[in-house]
């Protein structure tokens, strides 16, 4: 069957559930009951330290079949997946499927965790490197299942992720496990993605290498949901924890795109007092937050709230008086961290409160710009950041598609083409975002807006900016680069990219 | 039948369910699944804020028959309770079960809408004045039910007590439903007994006479759990809500027995580095503290934490840096509220952290000492602070039972005798705290301790303390003041005292 973004769904997919077809971004609201979550008695006297993972992988009665799942604030610099799978392995515990918000090149040996049987399942938000081309490859017999951030959170309390047992990577933890993120030698920030995991995980085990005294403060996830604490040398690799700092371009094309960007903001009506946004950390959109900021304080604008992944340039503008409060669900570099943990206006927030659609308003919701990245967008204004242009996955939705969602105005910012590769095409190789919550495209030969936007449109001519068609856009790339070759798929299905409803926006097949 | 504090309940109650008897303080351990809560979408754009209680009554659908809670931090000062359920009353919905948190003198209003049929059932931890009364004169058909701070919360959680709609008197709320009680003109600090409303009620309604953009910060109760906002004049008187101090006894009876107390804690070994206490706000407790804290300064110890109920004396402390951490599940005094405002050191913990016997270990199990008044305390060191001397209720566990049984070492302080009336008894009217959960009991006429305690024992005599038999206590008091009249009771059963567990303890009848 098509599906409302346009792509063909199987009707049945094996190894996944039912199929739900996207229908639209607004057209599957939530109404209904949590899931189960478990409680247990600690009494007074019970110690929840144990010795090894081992120790904990045991207490907690994991066996074969099971989920178990992870966060991904270590990033690139985690150790806690693999520790925690090598035991496991070493357990003779097989078949069990890995629930990580993300996946990074760090987790290179959950291949040949994969291929000894140990994990049989992946469900994830974003994953990259050598996990996710073995993926692509064809390397589960299962699909892979991905979502975006607040979707994710959507599935645990729907109950369509269960999770068994969740392990936390802790960067502080006290002996009761109350848990925070933002002291220790493996400090992270916020732990946004984690909250989830433990309020609806059958058991949660907390691995820290930093243990503390009773009671620790600021308590970012308590005692009340921590069954055992482990503590081991390292959680994670500082370096791939958090950069030391995150830049804004210098390249010129992403400077001039960043600067249409902000002008499109500014004609569009949203650069009055109030003025929330969010920008991902890369260097273009970080560009598009810095003329933003010179326009605010030009015209002494007060915004409301940053959201994100929080950078050291929001810090900044909160520091300068030009946002009033920071939303966090993770930090991307150490000013960030330490702005986490000291000023009371950065506050943490979980990625159920960030995104999630079927609670009661997330904050997406109140968002009035997102400035969004994509790899491809085509003529119907939807974007892929799963997908490369050979089809292998590289990403996935993050807050992706929640943004675009809520916010009012969703502005994807991209050249036209990178190498010799169009990124303004025909038909996306995967839809992660669909296009009717797109509302603007920003390149540096013009700004295309989505024809669902008039107003916008009319207002962006009446302030002299280039306003161009997105297929002309589309035709400039394929001159210039070529019409892109036809990826070449097997039958498989590696991967489905569930919306943030968790309807099925597209499939991922196998690469030949 | 005869449950484990000796108390004869029946096997069947009229209007209550299935009878559980008490059977000790740790033999019932939790071990489940947490009730349903629900999920709803609010999608971008939505309207949160009603124009009225009454617009938002109809919103939430509420009908005959169903549960509304109330949380009790603006305490005596409340106008919360009172306007919904003279909005409900005018209304025409009848029926309805209350479940509050507490309920004070400034609810007596409840007592006509008793009278009238729209309320028929009460279940609350603390109960005094008007109602108390009423409902120990038998006004309603049904039993109360009262429980303990952290029993209340694990009764939501286990889905004995289902609250259809929650209303939450916020000092402070965004127009997204993020709300904090530590802003605006009836600011009362910790928000911490209204949390298990917010997470398990079918539908939520924030009344806020400080309605403040979005988002608001800190964040007690966030908007993914609330339905509605309505704005009133006000929702409490300030004088009622929050004492502007807390003060020590200055009666030296109660000077002596508080200094006898903190010579308890010292020659028992708890006076060391790490020392945490909980006190209540009564003028011999603080007393106790101001004792305690004299010791720590004189012997450079370093405590751990605070709990509560806090008042500016542990703030003080806090200052001081006797004690690293209070944490806060409600605020007695303006010294408080600012402190947690403003002191990063100063956390709010729901109740249900703080005391509820089936999560993964509450705060109280990590309390070395607890300082607990008594209306009465028998041979058996079962103590009563629910009914008077009289039968009537006058009060309720709270805390007590929860501090009780979780911290290393449980003192009541008390006076011997009061007014004419002997405090130790042969046998409560009313069992509150099993004796089985209390260590000492400090009256100005010696110390005496549990017989369970022997080590304890050898230790105070050790230090010279004054420990004398608890039946001696009991004659000198019987002595004094004659032995005590037998009260007589109708056969009706007003309310059930459920132990933290959801146990009976005891019952109470209708007074002649």
């Amino acid at each position: 069957m098509i599906n409302a973004a346009g792509r063909e769904i199987p009707s049945v997919i094996n190894g996944y559930k039912e199929v739900m077809p996207f229908s639209g971004a607004y057209n599957n609201p939530g109404n209904g009951i949590r899931t189960i979550s478990r409680y247990k008695t600690v009494w007074p006297g019970g110690n929840k330290v144990l010795g090894s993972i081992r120790e904990a992988v045991e207490k907690v009665g994991l066996r074969d079949g099971m989920t178990i799942s992870f966060h991904h604030h270590m990033r690139n610099g985690d150790y806690v997946l693999n520790m925690v799978l090598n035991e496991i392995a070493k357990m003779g515990i097989k078949d069990l499927k890995i629930a990580a918000s993300s996946i990074f090149n760090c987790h290179e040996p959950l291949i040949g965790h994969i291929r000894n049987g140990v994990v049989t399942g992946i469900e994830a938000n974003y994953i990259v490197g050598f996990v996710a081309k073995a993926i692509s490859k064809g390397i589960l017999d299962r699909p892979v299942i991905m979502r975006s951030h607040g979707g994710r959170d959507r599935a645990i309390e729907a109950g369509e992720l269960h999770i068994n047992v969740a392990f936390i990577a802790a960067p502080t933890a006290d002996v009761y496990g109350n848990l925070n993120g933002i002291y220790g030698p493996s400090a992270c920030g916020s732990l946004g993605y984690a909250f989830s995991d433990a309020k609806y995980a059958d058991r949660v085990v907390a691995i820290t290498d930093n243990l503390v005294d009773y009671p620790l403060t600021p308590i970012s996830i308590d005692q009340t949901l921590v069954d055992y604490v482990v503590k081991v040398d390292r959680i994670g690799d500082p370096k791939g924890i958090v950069s030391g700092s995150t830049n804004i371009t210098r390249d010129p094309l992403g400077l001039k795109i960043a600067s249409m960007a902000a002008d499109v903001i500014e004609a569009s009506g949203f650069l009055k007092d109030g003025l929330s946004f969010q920008t991902g950390a890369g260097g273009t959109s970080l560009a598009v937050a810095s003329f933003l900021r010179e326009k605010m304080r030009a015209k002494r604008i007060t915004g409301s709230f940053g959201l994100g992944g929080i950078t050291g340039f929001f810090v900044d503008m909160l520091k300068e008086g030009l946002l009033k409060v920071l939303l966090d669900t993770q930090c991307f570099d150490l000013k960030s961290v330490e702005s986490l943990r000291e000023d009371s206006n950065h506050i943490e927030i979980s990625s159920s409160m960030y995104g999630n659609p079927h609670n009661k308003g997330a904050v997406v919701n109140n968002l009035d710009v997102m400035i969004l990245g994509a790899t491809e967008i085509d003529t119907s204004f939807n974007v892929n950041v799963t997908t490369g242009s050979d089809g292998i996955i590289m990403g996935g939705s993050g807050g992706h598609n929640d943004t675009a969602a809520g916010s009012r105005l969703a502005i994807v910012v991209t050249n036209l083409f990178k190498g010799r590769l169009p990124i303004v095409v025909d038909k996306v190789t995967t839809v992660t975002t669909p296009g009717e919550t797109v509302d603007v495209l920003v390149t540096e030969q013009g700004i295309a807006v989505n024809p669902r936007d008039e107003d916008l449109k009319k207002k962006l001519i009446d302030s002299n900016l280039p306003v161009v068609d997105i297929d002309k856009l589309k035709d400039m790339a394929y001159r210039l680069c070529g019409t892109p070759d036809e990826i070449r798929y097997k039958d498989r299905i590696v991967a489905v990219e569930e919306y943030r409803d968790g309807t099925v926006i597209d499939v991922i097949r196998e690469v030949v």
